[in-house]
């Protein structure tokens, strides 16, 4: 495995690769590497002849007083499991290599942003669409590969890519989840033992709103009410939001129709967990 | 000559070219083509195997009351004159092509573009910012070509391709002018034939800013007098700005050194015309 740490080098090498009609898929991570990350990698490797992972702790996505410091990193680990899973180039660039100057332009997401976790963490999405117009410029991927576990990072992303044009297709990777359900993140290891045994009720009660609207339920308030009962009952964690919205344009429903999506954010006493089921109300399941 | 109107077919031919490893040398332009266009892609074709030019007057970089509607237009003339000139490909989409649906995010440029033209027309380069990512992401270029005339924007677009990464060599091409010194530009077609015979006034001006200047004045305030009371004393026009800064960060100077750029705004009864000239303070002369 090539590990390049600078822009320019791997800039050269993805031109190179492009002008030889090397397809590139780029897996876009913040490190501390997960099965779900090795999860997109299988996917990228299965569809094009390089993978390049990125490991880049965004400072531009962290609020003030989030865990940007605290955030856990093990890059040694970190290129063991990239090599062994088959990652072809691990772009692994700090924080001066990627910002060399003061900022000159200010990009925002006005749509699809300022709910769910945009409007708990306000700039997140712009610091995210910034670090990945940046990246994409970079590495010069065909695809690109996204978990659903961040559900709104994927319309965002599914956003910034019609918006400015970007020749690059944006494949969605089901999420990965533990074996009592938890989604896999590099946060759960924020967790008390406790806590870790609370966390699986949050997709246990998405599938409980899920369950709902399969049966018929079509009232967004009853199905957010159904799902905070469940994880106020069975967590000591306090609800960020619980949301029933249409995907991907993230928009309030009057009637459960069409694709919608179940998201719910939890705050634990060190960790913040989010989780989602998509509904496909077409076929009448998931 | 192959004409595209359609972002898909412009995007699948450039990466088409780029994987059978084609250097793409693009003159963005609003059309109305006169001989600084075409000296564009004169130096196009010296450095690229493949020259690409596109027409679009970008609504985005229009403020309102501003001349968007009645921007001379002639795709015949252009397209004759495009193909006479060697360019390879004319890509021409129209408005709904270009901006299919609702802007999703927001760009903005916050450095280098709230002075000069900035001010006059506030919105104008973040337009120029959203039109050339989208430009960039369709066409692909290896380097593109801007005239310096446009002073302000080739320092924008300098700002836009380091600030995002973009794999783009910005090449800026010296200001073409008619034989008494009129900086050639689209709108020049709006002076009636009195100020026709006024505007080579602007440069004359801003050239007697910068023999000043060569002779030794060093403070910034003085040359702007000197080429505002030029411009007052020989046309009827109307001062819109005259500056002298740091280019290309655009800064104000208390003393000149460096390099340096005057530039001047004047609107006339139809047309408001702009210039500049470069200076190089290290050498002391142009």
């Amino acid at each position: 495995m090539e590990i390049i740490t600078t822009k320019s080098a791997m800039q050269q090498r993805s031109s190179q690769l492009k002008r030889s009609g090397k397809s590139i898929g780029f897996v876009p991570t913040m490190g501390y590497l997960h099965n779900g990350h090795l999860k997109l990698v299988h996917h990228a490797k299965q569809d094009n002849e390089i993978t390049v992972m990125s490991i880049f702790v965004n400072p531009l996505q962290f609020g003030a007083g989030e865990d940007f410091d605290t955030y856990p990193r093990d890059h040694e680990r970190d290129k063991r499991l990239a090599e062994k899973n088959g990652v072809d180039i691990l772009f692994l660039p700090d924080r001066e290599e990627m910002y060399q100057s003061e900022l000159s332009l200010d990009l925002k997401v006005v749509k699809r942003a300022n709910i769910l976790c945009g409007r708990s963490r306000p700039g997140h999405f712009d610091g995210v669409a910034t670090v990945l117009v940046k990246l994409f410029n970079i590495i010069l991927p065909d695809s690109v590969y996204f978990g659903m576990k961040d559900a709104q990072q994927v319309a965002v992303v599914d956003s910034l890519i019609s918006h400015f044009d970007f020749p690059i297709t944006l494949v969605p990777v089901e999420t990965d989840r533990e074996e009592d359900g938890l989604a896999r993140s590099s946060r759960n290891v924020y967790l008390s033992k406790e806590e870790r045994e609370q966390a699986p009720a949050i997709f246990k009660a998405i599938k409980t709103g899920e369950l709902a609207i399969v049966e018929g339920e079509q009232n967004p308030s009853s199905v957010v009410k159904l799902v905070e009962e469940y994880i106020n009952k069975n967590t000591d964690g306090v609800i960020d939001y619980v949301e029933v919205l249409s995907f991907p344009e993230l928009t309030p429903l009057n009637r459960l129709q069409g694709k919608i999506i179940i998201a719910a954010a939890v705050k634990f006493s060190k960790a913040r967990l989010i989780d989602n089921i998509i509904i496909d109300q077409i076929l009448g399941r998931p």
